[in-house]
């Protein structure tokens, strides 16, 4: 079974990351552009059948270690 | 109009930060996973109303800014 798993700073979280890509590319001359935020991506593969085993041990894995809590959100989703 | 940007490695191409996340989480005893694979996660909210307009001005970034396109993939999906 595998998840993909998207890490995002909440939105009151500065981005600097996601600034200076935003800067780049208006500076390449993309005017439309308004805004842009940088976040993780983890895809996740296990060896487990149950549905419910399985994205409890994601959301496990998300609260651990992938995930700072007090800055980020995250979404799960189930891609096979 | 918001468009949200995954940039995930090659199959073939070696991926040690995942590697690394995989590592921890299985000394950590999570002995059913098999394989983590990271990448990258944008979200870009632009001015145009117009969607393939849009669209055509994400993928220039994709292809200009955001992606290597020798060993990365990138999907694009519009979420608003």
């Amino acid at each position: 079974m595998k998840f993909a798993i998207t890490v995002t700073l909440k939105k009151d979280v500065l981005d600097p990351q996601g600034k200076v890509v935003q800067q780049t590319l208006q500076n390449m001359g993309m005017d439309t552009l308004v805004n842009v935020r940088q976040g993780k991506y983890f895809e996740i593969e296990l060896n487990e059948t149950k549905e419910d085993v399985a994205k409890n041990l994601i959301e496990e894995m998300c609260k651990k270690l992938l995930v700072n809590l007090i800055i980020e959100n995250y979404t799960i989703n189930k891609i096979s």
